[in-house]
């Protein structure tokens, strides 16, 4: 075994079809959809007890391409610096697979997808979502794959409440779980702001009611002004003042509505950039299923025993949007079921953003309590 | 003197107008702007010597109605709790004067009002103002009612920033200033709240490139959402948890993209209603002159002295927009120059609302200093 860390080098996407009709998965809603594609990637090798596998859950915008490069391209994946032979989530040791989302747009069934009965895309024909539907799909993949029992589910953000449902669907296939900087249940600020993102989408009048496929017209402005709100709330007032304070673009106020601060060019930027990469209906649908999302009340444990999942639960000290305090919430929904539970809080200014930045401290965590869960029965 | 709170009644708005060509005032951009009609209100009697005049200054989406009924209205001004007979600005002993803003939309000259050059409204060529602008057409005001040296100045949010500029502007004319819940200049964080507030409005198609007026058709979705923005920002996590929590509007999820949750109805319901009563051009003119705003680094004596005003800052525990540090950062400034300054963090859990909703604890503070300092020379 390597003791240095090193790249994954090239690798695929992968994807699985299931659910062909007539065997549609029953959503949460009542409604049914199928066949549903996953978009998955894998790196390491599962080996022959099956039993280390680790899924890693994305954050709302994510996909699955956690790791390594696909041909031809000079940008690695969105976790690379924690996914490697040495690293975090060690390929040496690890089977890693990382699995997108139903309702997104990143290669895996969702509203942009062609709507087998009409043969257009969904729109907003596709069914509303749920995290444990999404979670539901997930484990046909991992069915699919052969693996009875995961090592690890992991994630951040929307990754980490997609971590919980595995637990809350199916407790005796995840041996333990990760959950970062993310939450039992969206408060109403957090459903404010996603409310907030979805009325500017549907504000804007290329929206077309979700009719804008093939129509030359989607809803960019609408789309770049969410994604806008979304960066403010991933940074933290710290980190806005380190990397802007108020620097202007130019020497002088311009007095006019064009760009004075680096910081409004920062947004502009990074919403504009964002509507080249996600589909607007997506957003609407993956940000609903993140406000659905409530494990709270002892829905955590929704057969009334409890787990034999160990937990590590991580937050970082200037996250506003996932406040600490809702980690400490899972902590204590852990602690009085007897769950064995490791919380940390990292003492980072990023805020929201800290989960993909802060990889020296993830790492230290997460691979000891990787090596401690491996070795337990 | 009666001892018991009373309500001041019916009041009536008021104009002044001056600058009239050749005369207009000179602004920091370099334009020119006139003629000039600034609304506002007063309550109580200037008294003989005229040192009892106390000038409030409102907030962003604010106006001079600040006491008291309009004739056939029910609802009273926006201060209106703590403006009246035996109140935190008691009109038996003070002279009470409300003013508006240029660059606004509630009677003052704002881009919506008519340039006289075309006879048509200003729309985008209103010039770009700065709350120093907006400070010296409030000197005219002053100098209109015969006013020297106004007993105080007071105000919170953009109030509280109008109410430093005063002291920057015009120092020898303030004998104390009560700047709430404000700050010396607007963080990157603030600027980006304001320039997604403003995209919301440029983005909408409807908005015409500002030449809305007498089309039929204005920004209203846009400006609805940026509101929305602003209302996440008034109200703390812990506000919002206590007025909505999780409650649906109906008794299950929807499952489509209406109003599921009550949070989501009271952002849309203070969006549309916000539209009907404020400008869209003056959302950005007034954002704008809030970024700008900047009397940090000793540029709250900009003419080196240390002036002779009494402060007392006063800030909330739960306000995020306006942070804590943000009033200690003022009275830092204003230590290093000793000036008489008392500070007071109220533990409030309202977040920026805050000032218009602690009455009590302000009324308590505002009272004793106002008493005091209306003793001294």
């Amino acid at each position: 075994m390597k003791s240095e860390t090193g790249n994954i080098g090239i690798v695929r996407p992968q994807f699985y079809t299931f659910g062909e009709p007539p065997h549609e998965l029953q959503l949460e809603s009542g409604q049914k959809l199928g066949p549903i594609t996953l978009a998955y990637e894998t790196y390491g090798e599962l080996n022959s007890q099956k039993n280390n596998a680790i899924l890693i859950l994305h954050a709302f915008s994510g996909d699955a391409h956690a790791a390594g490069y696909h041909e031809g391209e000079s940008k690695p994946g969105w976790w690379d610096n924690m996914i490697g032979p040495g690293k975090a989530f060690d390929t040496n040791q690890y089977f890693i697979i990382c699995s997108n989302i139903i309702g997104g747009c990143k290669g895996s069934t969702g509203p942009s997808s062609e709507n087998p009965k009409t043969g257009r895309p969904y729109a907003l024909d596709f069914p509303m979502i749920t995290v444990g539907d999404i979670i539901q799909t997930q484990r046909y993949l991992i069915d699919h794959l052969g693996i009875e029992r995961l090592l690890c589910v992991v994630g951040g953000s929307m990754g980490g409440m997609q971590a919980l449902q595995w637990v809350a669907s199916y407790p005796e296939r995840v041996k333990c779980c990760i959950p970062i900087a993310c939450t039992l249940k969206h408060s109403p600020q957090q459903i404010a702001f996603d409310e907030v993102g979805r009325q500017a989408v549907m504000a804007d009048p290329d929206w077309q009611e979700g009719r804008y496929y093939g129509t030359g017209r989607q809803p960019e402005r609408g789309l770049a002004v969410a994604r806008m709100i979304g960066h403010i709330t991933y940074m933290s007032d710290q980190s806005m003042e380190a990397k802007f304070s108020r620097r202007l673009k130019e020497k002088n106020y311009s007095f006019n509505f064009q760009t004075d601060f680096e910081v409004e060019g920062y947004l502009r930027y990074r919403g504009d950039n964002f509507v080249k990469r996600f589909d607007a209906n997506s957003y609407l649908y993956v940000t609903k299923a993140m406000d659905y999302f409530d494990l709270s009340d002892g829905k955590l444990f929704p057969h009334g025993k409890t787990v034999p999942t160990r937990f590590l639960v991580i937050s970082f000290a200037s996250d506003w949007l996932y406040p600490s305090y809702q980690s400490t919430d899972i902590v204590k929904q852990l602690r009085v079921r007897h769950v064995d539970v490791t919380y940390c809080e990292i003492k980072s200014t990023y805020g929201h953003d800290a989960f993909l930045l802060e990889v020296e401290e993830e790492t230290q965590l997460i691979k000891h309590f990787l090596k401690v869960t491996s070795k337990r029965p």
